[in-house]
């Protein structure tokens, strides 16, 4: 019988997330009786996921599959590729495989969440961990993060090369090129399906060398003069803070560290021997005041003008450690993340207004992206020549334009697969097609609450958030149905109460109408007065004001 | 004692809005006994603004004032500059003044308001109107909307000239340039202040003619062959309708109008003459399935990706007269502004899921902005001349970098006022300065309300939205404090009620315990009493959840 089992030389490739949005990347393979996953990523919440800290892939599949699942691999170590992992271990305790870095702040991540018997390994670059149906090789990446790397898995069928994030930098600052040698003899083995980061498929040309942000930095350290210089920078961009240091280190200024994020990658990056800062540059934020202002560099998160982060506290005057003063430089070496324009924009205003002098990248060049741009997604396409495409990480029309420059390339449209999260492609050695669908989504994460936040309670809070609430109280006697106390009304987050009291008392009248109404007729469904007191509350205050407060009928008896 | 009146030869000018903003502009030009509003316009509610409609300036200074206004002078009919016009006529009744087109979009507006006791006068540039200590003169300005105006109010200190909202457009579509053979003749009489438009100082060279677009779209529409065509612009850019119009003319296809604000836009512009459209090229949107999809043009509005908007209801097939369909060319002919970037990229993946070819700015050149830029600024100083300048029209990094501009042409730093909303500055002939503030701010319109809605609504609002809220009830014995009935619980956008039993009746527990204390202690202050209740409840939900809903006890007493 088993020979005759369904499907026992298909693979299935599947995305818990990544696929349709920016965020929240997750793949699944399948063969036999095994399962890997390619990274465990967040995503942040978006504008009607009120009151939602993050967002985190639905893994009822991998729960429904848990024996099969032999590890989950990390390409790197950026949020959108870990920050899942703590939630997704304490539901299933697999082992971790991925470079030193991407171990590294992994730990410190599982730390937080207080999670130690989890097993993390580290792999290096073209190091290969044995199934027993297939083996999950490593390759060198460059990326906006050091130790990124693609990942292959080698089945008796094909070869799946699944590109992660990338960019090919020809003159990275570590001095490692992605390992495109390693990718040409994978095509040499035969490329059976390829997944390739679409993030960028809308440039044209090559995206830039980190190496390229040095000049433009070294020219505003030359002009800085006597300024104290302050950087925002994403704190995971250690070739970005590695240049900076440099910067410093050439000008004679010490570097301090603001934020959260920022101290603990410094740490641990230190730590690992990925960034080089002698100890005696680096000085303590409390000690800045002990230095002259031409003397300091001070690097912070908060690119993203995230209201809470250390920059956007320094700009609002609510930084415990740093003051913004006139002739103050900050550099702001980051591109916004879409959805982040105003809330920088505020940011860099309050800097202005505090007399600082602020460049960001509309003015001079002091950022690239870490991800690969047209002419670098051709050239992977040719190095590996894969039977079947599949394009991955970016919005719907990122992987639509992928699929078309796949096909300008030469491949057969039947052989590209434009997927949802949640489709299940199934191939072997010869062909490819989307067979079915596992369940997926957003599992919302609010405080320690992870999935009890959901569409009812969104709605609630959008609806309290547009025009508040009023709660309606009257207790009544169980006996005879009269009022014994009440009608009371509360307002939050609908009017000035105190300017509105004619409106209010209005309102009181018609409860009371309502309820008198119902007395005479000796009604005692609650349900039915509630009801009642709801529409009739509704229509009034619509009318008096074009606004629709959440109204809350209460009814005690006594 | 007349001579020794302080400021007799004293003009005062002020904004009310539009300065460290976009939007809301509205200035205030005083002269002895009469002031002049240049602008009454509307801005967008901030993210943090949760539920506001619309907001516009306070007018406290003109309410003050009433008697020496003589009037409202507009620069142009956009929203920014008109907007706040209906609300502020409900308060001050005084002559409105502005061209043509301007005044169309007015009327419409005022009817909405039923407002209809305005008194509304049709100028045209070059045209002055007399007051007793000064006159205030029209200019013709190029912009993305016709009959945009500058304003020069002469008097006997020198000339005030205020830009308004221009580009120089060489190449304009109604072939009209921006006067500026006037201007050359007002430097010869002498500017004393000039007030500029600072949006795009951050661009280097010169804006686009609007005539470019042309043939972005004529390029675009010949490549279309049988699809049908959905265009998507700003409904008061009246000349990028036009070069549409002229596109479905010369490839013989039937415009259709979309949108309310096109529809309205579209009416008003006809009549007056500022759209040109043979009748047997408008049809009705009923009407487009009488046709094959090559002989189409839809026009919306949408652009921003509002998600009340035509192009968002058809993108999530919630439009009642456009499905859109594979095959389907959009054309989103437009910029996004700050902040909508996501909303706009959320109706893009719908559209190109649906199917359709999608056309942005990113990927051809089918928009231009209606804002001068570097190039143009610098033409505007030299041919303006004038003696003191005060940046308008932008947020403070703007108007900082514009005031460098005018530096780098050499104005005196002392003669530039970088000034903010609500600052006033006194000049006469010889001299300027920033003598005083007077109240400003915003007021923000919530449905029928004006200015009801403040900070404390808003905090209540937001802290709804994070967590929404928890009311406890209980109804109390007046004569012996003990409980007749509750304590209830009722939550909304929270947690899933459901599934959070056990929390409910942990926090029950916590206020049972409360009451009982109470009861004990024998506590008959209730606001002692609720504030136990809330303190209590707070630490009990924030530790089983991390998170602070809204906690309002309510007790009736029986």
């Amino acid at each position: 019988m088993q020979l005759f089992k369904n499907n026992t030389n298909k693979i299935k490739v599947m995305a818990l997330g990544g696929l349709n949005e920016i965020g929240k990347n997750m793949t699944v393979i399948e063969y036999k009786d095994e399962i890997i996953v390619i990274d465990a990523g967040l995503s942040f919440p978006e504008e009607d996921m009120l009151g939602v800290d993050i967002v985190i892939p639905d893994i009822t599949y991998l729960m429904k599959n848990k024996d099969k699942i032999k590890g989950i691999f990390i390409t790197h170590g950026h949020e959108d590729h870990i920050g899942a992992l703590p939630y997704i271990l304490k539901k299933i305790n697999v082992p971790v495989y991925g470079a030193k870095l991407s171990i590294g702040l992994i730990q410190v991540k599982l730390k937080e969440h207080k999670l130690n018997n989890v097993k993390l390994n580290v792999v290096t670059p073209r190091q290969v961990i044995k199934l027993n149906n297939f083996e999950v090789e490593f390759i060198k990446n460059n990326h906006s993060i050091p130790d990124a790397c693609s990942i292959a898995v080698h089945t008796d069928q094909g070869i799946i090369y699944h590109t992660g994030d990338f960019k090919i930098d020809l003159t990275p600052i570590d001095g490692d090129v992605m390992d495109i040698h390693r990718i040409c003899e994978l095509s040499n083995e035969g490329v059976l399906l390829m997944l390739a980061d679409s993030t960028n498929v809308g440039r044209s040309g090559y995206t830039m060398s980190e190496k390229t942000v040095g000049a433009g930095l070294d020219d505003l350290f030359r002009k800085a003069n006597n300024s104290r210089i302050i950087v925002a920078t994403f704190s995971s961009n250690i070739h970005r803070l590695q240049q900076i240091i440099n910067m410093a280190e050439k000008f004679n200024r010490k570097v301090a560290i603001s934020g959260r994020s920022m101290i603990n990658v410094v740490g641990v990056s230190r730590d690992l021997g990925y960034l080089n800062i002698e100890d005696k540059t680096l000085i303590d934020l409390n000690d800045i005041s002990k230095y002259e202002d031409s003397e300091l560099v001070i690097i912070t998160t908060g690119t993203q003008g995230e209201p809470m982060s250390a920059l956007a506290r320094m700009a609002s005057a609510e930084h415990k450690k740093v003051e913004i003063k006139a002739g103050d430089l900050v550099i702001i070496s980051a591109h916004p993340i879409p959805g982040n324009e105003k809330l920088i924009s505020r940011v860099i205003n309050l800097l202005f207004e505090k007399g600082a002098e602020v460049v960001y990248n509309d003015i001079a060049d002091i950022h690239v992206s870490g991800h690969a741009s047209q002419e670098e997604l051709k050239l992977i396409h040719r190095l590996a020549k894969p039977k079947f495409f599949m394009p991955a990480h970016g919005e719907y029309r990122m992987l639509k334009r992928h699929a078309e420059l796949a096909e300008e390339l030469g491949m057969p449209s039947q052989n590209i697969f434009v997927m949802q999260t949640g489709d299940v492609l199934e191939l072997d050695a010869n062909s490819a097609k989307v067979a079915s669908r596992i369940p997926t989504g957003n599992v919302l994460v609010d405080g320690l609450g992870v999935g009890d936040v959901g569409n009812i309670v969104l709605r609630d809070r959008k609806h309290l958030s547009e025009d508040g609430l009023m709660i309606v109280v009257v207790t009544i006697s169980k006996e005879d149905g009269t009022v014994l106390a009440g009608p009371d009304i509360i307002s939050r987050g609908f009017v000035y109460v105190r300017e509105s009291e004619d409106l209010m008392d209005g309102a009181k009248g018609i409860i009371k109408q309502v309820l008198k109404d119902c007395e005479e007729k000796n009604i005692k469904e609650w349900a039915y007065l509630k009801n009642n007191i709801k529409e009739n509350l509704k229509e009034y205050l619509y009318q008096r004001t074009k606004r629709n407060p959440m109204i809350l009928p209460i009814i005690m008896e006594v």
